[in-house]
């Protein structure tokens, strides 16, 4: 596959609320967006850092898979998110004939209007590991 | 502080030989150097993706900081280093004015030629977080 560069990095928050000061008024990130994500019960925030974006990630619902992280892991990093040039259904192909477990079959409609794929952490060292594309 | 990207991304692995297939054969990027980083008792592995390093830390000594990272997190995720265009030492002293906890109280030798300050990740929301600039 064809990955161009990390388009976001995961980042597990208890709360974007509380998270957010140390981002804005200590690193000196801008904050240019937040977005609910009801299938993923998850409120976002997007914040901009050169080519990457930070997604501040808080759970809306304690059955969501991000409050089940930070209760077992606490807050921190969640996920890791390539974009890819040559598409997400490309790049899953590839894994098909490469024996790459993924967590998604097919891509399917993510945050900040992308289309992902999640490939499974057994085949990335433990690392949650996204490809995402700009939806057409 | 003025911060222009993410440097790097460090990764604990247990193995870099073991770990590397995946981000050079199915992810596609290159592995373009390895360093033993003697003080933090690490073995490095640097790749490239975009303006970003992902930095593959293994552990040389089981007292290694990483190798305790290891045991009781697995692998993974270890820390963010973001790129300062105004010095690590400005970073550092901005960092006290807004009483913002650090590890390191000056700028240090890094590895890949980097002059490096680590915050406190009770400071960061439990990421562990580098300030770094390319040695002059």
């Amino acid at each position: 596959m064809k990955i161009s560069h990390i388009e976001h990095i995961g980042i597990a928050v208890n709360s974007i609320e509380e998270a957010l000061p140390f981002y804005e008024n200590v690193l000196g990130f801008e904050c240019y967006k937040t977005e609910e994500v009801a299938d993923q019960k998850v409120k976002t925030a997007f914040l901009k850092v050169g080519d990457t974006k930070l997604e501040l990630l808080e759970p809306t619902s304690p059955d969501s898979t991000v409050a089940k992280f930070l209760e077992t892991r606490g807050p921190g990093f969640h996920h890791m998110a390539y974009a890819v040039e040559d598409g997400v259904a490309n790049a899953l192909a590839e894994c098909g004939e490469k024996s790459i477990r993924t967590i998604d079959a097919a891509p399917r409609a993510g945050a900040d209007g992308m289309n992902i794929a999640f490939l499974h952490p057994k085949a990335t060292q433990s690392i949650l590991t996204e490809l995402c594309e700009k939806k057409k």
